[in-house]
């Protein structure tokens, strides 16, 4: 299927059309594009090309057709899964999307808001607030990555409890066909029942189905309060009872419901000393097995959003769900309790390499699956020590493995890397649970993921690809097997 | 590619495979299934066929895909677009539902219920009430609708302000694709970026590339307290503004923004004489332009329900938006005040047939819309009332439009219909909306929709279609155009 085109003339016509700097070619200038975040892929390219616009774009496209040559778009290149990382052959390109970077619209009134699939995502998010709006994708990378690569990989964060992940916040796209046709589906619609649902086969399909090179983003009223409280709890199955508590009495208001092990805790306490966590100070036989981070937003006032949190954790002292507990008395105090949080994926860093997974379960399973895992890992890795914490109000562990203490981290990720995460996988299929929460499959779960597909799944998924991308030069090699 | 199987030998081995009990094919036992909710389709069969369960719908299918016979899925027959009614050859073959009407499981704890297709959305909501659960999806048909036809359709309804369509409702579905294999995609996951959307591909597809035979819904804690109150206006523009300031305001518990035209209101008076509009009782020198309801749904209490929207309707009083306004004091007259609201259809058609428009355009333009619809509708049919009213949150209006006083509806229609839709759906169209916002597109609206649609997007869902359905089996002449 794809001839070898000469490199210089398909390389000349992309020199024609996207101007003699938006080409980049030599190793100096191309290098940061070619390796993933996490250093897992290291690719080659033929060229770097840098569309300035969507029309732009889609001539590109209908180039790299004429031409036979396979696709890798790339956003802020902050993907976990190596989704946006070329393969090692060479005679693929990589198309950044970066400089589509406008915000085209913002219609306050409707509540949306219409961005290029360059824009950062904490660009976006400044958009909305200067429209007095909230727009409330939220994570880790929002510095850097693009909203594009967010709604690619259909990405989650830590506000999907309330406002659901990227592609419950995308209205309308706008996407280069894997033909080069640009298809304007940028409605700003609450209700459209006119046929097949494209934009949803577009979003997570990680360019491999077409380009996202616009979208059309829900917006929110911006609470007046935010408000955080830490609850100190014996097990999962009490952090469980307490999420339906605080559902009941919070209902949508609720919008963060962390899980942190005490290990987790005791890890960030390690690293980073100049961290209190508040309830350490309280006397206290032994540590807490679990504590649980309680986000409230709340349109009426930090002082309705603060006593309904104080009603919320009495209650759940009272039914004996929960041991202790801590509201924050200001927004500056809130913060640090979601930096308590945020720190321990940074500790965990800091500590060396660790099998890290990515899952969810239905959330009614979380206890479950932990007491299920637990033993099966220290059964291939004696002593190994489990990071667990994550979205509990998603169902949505970041379950993670760390070398024993003692243990060099690097060696343990050799001898027991594949090991642990198969059984963990196994387990949370057996949970009828995902192997990718949040992150995507790219080329680093898409073997994993068919695995656990059934026949019945990847057949439509295959007919889906050869219907779109027939040629097989949309990203190839991410998402599906060959 | 429709070689003629002899009919006999299909329907002996549907026999064999149903029971003959559940193959109808006396025009007594068939007339119902062959006549929309609307009566403006009538169809004629092969035979109306009543599998089982989800096995037995897939063997089915497969009988049908080698007798190349053409399916018509059918569930509660409520549909408004004739999606679910067959053509007139007596060729397809009628495929109802309605004995999956099976509740799975409920999931109390992972906020999931999975239900068969035909179960009636009334059982469901009943079956999440009974796990001390809301299932949010309500709508005027939901005691005789079913849940699969819902889907199908992706329904909206009263509560997609706050919860969204039957799409935002749905974590998973079960699925008998054209080739007649089972797939079981009921996932209760609220992360999940394993490859392509698929559920959300068969949502909204009105069963032209598969069956969906079950699904796993999300529910929600129940609210403590639904309150409702009526705000009297001036114009759209002040209801927009109104809306603005209760999202500010009320945030996620705003559950219900209807507005409805000083018309409505009348035409309820005058067919429903016992129906009290409590603002008429005050003394105002004339009658208030619109009329907005407000719902919230609390889960703190009833008295801080009615504490907020008082407040909030101050505010809106105080900022020269509101003229005048009644907070229900009882449940009982909250719901008083939405039985006004459901009046409006039902006082609709005992005034004798009108043309209806099922619209959407974004929630900013709505007074746009109306301002410069109207007058277009007056140049047609002179004198014409506009019974104009809706889900004003969600941009979502019934725009219907009424014979003058005095003219036969039926000769009205007859004169005016086309060309007063042609005029709306292009103004529509104009203002950047949608001509079907919840009702879908079955035979009814497929050639209009596919007017405004792009021949990229034409060729995509047509791709779909071959790529899913190569022998163009399901449900033939339904969203898209031959």
């Amino acid at each position: 299927m794809n001839r070898p085109a000469p490199r210089s003339t398909f390389l000349a016509a992309c020199r024609d059309l996207l101007g003699r700097d938006h080409v980049l070619t030599d190793d100096a200038d191309t290098g940061p594009y070619l390796v993933d975040q996490r250093k897992r892929y290291t690719g080659r390219t033929l060229a770097v090309l840098r569309p300035a616009d969507a029309p732009q774009l889609a001539a590109l496209v209908r180039l790299c057709v004429a031409h036979r040559v396979p696709m890798v778009p790339q956003g802020g290149n902050t993907g976990l899964a190596g989704g946006a990382t070329p393969d090692a052959s060479g005679r693929q390109v990589v198309i950044s999307l970066r400089r589509l970077n406008r915000i085209r619209e913002v219609d306050a009134a409707n509540m949306t808001l219409t961005a290029e699939a360059g824009c950062v995502l904490a660009d976006v998010q400044a958009a909305a607030q200067a429209a007095d709006r909230l727009f409330p994708l939220s994570l880790a990378a929002e510095g850097s990555c693009t909203i594009g690569g967010n709604l690619a990989t259909n990405a989650g964060g830590t506000a999907v409890l309330r406002y659901g992940n990227a592609r419950e916040l995308c209205l309308g796209l706008e996407v280069v066909t894997p033909q080069g046709d640009l298809w304007n589906g940028l409605r700003g619609l609450r209700k459209d029942n006119t046929g097949y649902d494209l934009r949803d086969l577009f979003i997570g399909a990680e360019g491999t189905l077409g380009l996202i090179t616009a979208a059309t983003l829900k917006l929110f009223a911006p609470p007046m309060a935010r408000m955080t409280a830490l609850a100190a709890l014996d097990s999962p199955a009490q952090a469980l009872a307490l999420l339906n508590l605080a559902q009941r009495m919070a209902g949508p208001l609720l919008t963060g419901f962390e899980l942190m092990s005490d290990f987790c805790l005791r890890l960030v306490a390690q690293v980073f000393p100049q961290h209190r966590y508040p309830l350490f100070a309280k006397p206290c036989a032994q540590p807490y097995a679990q504590t649980v981070l309680l986000e409230l937003s709340d349109n009426e006032s930090e002082a309705h959003a603060r006593e309904l949190l104080e009603r919320l954790l009495a209650a759940g002292v009272e039914q004996g769900v929960v041991r202790d507990a801590i509201v924050a008395n200001s927004l500056a105090q809130s913060n640090a309790l979601w930096h308590l949080r945020e720190s321990i994926p940074l500790a965990q860093s800091a500590t060396g390499l660790n099998i890290k997974h990515d899952i969810a379960v239905p959330v009614s399973q979380v206890p479950a699956f932990i007491a299920a895992t637990d033993p099966l890992v220290q059964q291939i890795a004696p002593g190994a020590r489990m990071v667990t914490f994550g979205h509990l109000g998603d169902g949505n562990l970041h379950y993670n493995v760390m070398a024993p203490e003692g243990v060099d981290p690097a060696r343990f990720l050799a001898q027991y890397q594949a090991s642990v995460t198969a059984a963990v996988h196994d387990s949370v299929h057996a949970h009828r649970g995902t192997i990718s929460a949040e992150h995507g499959l790219g080329q680093f779960k898409r073997d994993a993921a068919a695995q656990y597909k059934s026949p019945v799944e990847l057949a439509l998924m295959r007919a889906l690809k050869a219907a779109f991308d027939p040629l097989g030069l949309m990203n190839p090699g991410k998402v599906l097997p060959d």
